[in-house]
């Protein structure tokens, strides 16, 4: 789809830029901002250039936030003996959604992955080792892929030796789930963490 | 997923107002706007403000121009005697864009449709009938479903009485689709437009 608008055109292109969409989606998404009123528009401009300039990031957990430390570092209601390990903000807004966890986060910015020339040095560890005094238990929840086992593993063989207790968020079948069309994988693990009634 | 940020929780709702962008998926892009570089999302973020400031209408097809007349209502290459009508402005990127007309377009604006109160008046078909004098035919290249058909029977039953020639696009079978799998509505259009060879 080829407009005749240089102005569109650029939109296109950044707009195809964002992972998930293609250039049919971006064409899609700048046909409709052309419809969207010039106020409508300026909103959605602003409020990309508003995040830049306000988010940054926490320094204590590598979270993204508007302060340092951010609301969840700073809060004293929270339990600062247990430290959830995601891969990135995304991961630690759904585990906080989840409301089973009560602890810090830390966020360590990727995962291990060797064939992106991704390493240890690249994650945020190091910020994750100074924050270790008084800290019980590490729960590691890196994605359940490849690239995540790997990370979780890499992290439990750094920190056990430490004496801290590290665990290892459940991989099993999802709720709502149907055994029938489970992966076998899946299942291996859901039989391999079966709990006693 | 709840952020801490009202600043991205802000770009997260007006991501999620885009066609086909739910919450997930605006949450997904938020998140990946603030891994970009300011200068990235800078120019994203004007690349939205520049296209509602250049872009409007041209007033003899309406289809989106910088300039008005626009660049196919003011080529002298074009053939002026005959007119494509298409819902939307991407429809007539997409009909320029396969390259087997060389014509001018009209486009409505949208489609007849009564359960959503939009009636004739609603498109811009006043701006089509003042266009006809020297036209031989009127291409109707409204979209293939419920909607679109009715347009197209509107504007040949409006057209035909003025002595002008009115076509439809041809339905039938997409190129490179497997009889099998087509959908029985799609395959007795294909019968009933069958050509001689």
């Amino acid at each position: 789809m080829y407009t005749s608008s240089e102005a569109v055109e650029k939109l296109i292109s950044r707009l195809s830029r964002l992972p998930g969409i293609g250039r049919k989606s971006a064409a899609r998404l700048a046909f409709h901002i052309l419809k969207l009123s010039p106020g409508e528009a300026g909103e959605l401009a602003d409020a990309i250039k508003e995040v830049k300039e306000k988010v940054g990031w926490c320094s204590i957990c590598c979270n993204i936030s508007e302060t340092d430390p951010c609301p969840t570092c700073s809060d004293p209601r929270r339990r600062r003996e247990i430290i959830c390990v995601v891969e990135e903000a995304a991961d630690a807004a759904a585990v906080d959604k989840a409301e089973g966890f009560n602890g810090l986060f830390h966020v360590l910015g990727g995962r291990l992955s060797p064939l992106d020339g991704i390493g240890p040095d690249d994650l945020r560890i190091k910020e994750l080792l100074v924050r270790l005094t008084g800290v019980t238990e590490i729960i590691i929840a890196t994605n359940p892929n490849v690239e995540g086992e790997a990370t979780a593993t890499y992290l439990s063989r750094l920190l056990k030796p430490m004496g801290i207790r590290v665990t290892r968020i459940a991989r099993g079948l999802p709720v709502g789930a149907d055994l029938e069309y489970a992966d076998s994988a899946t299942l291996a693990r859901a039989l391999e963490g079966r709990q006693e009634y």
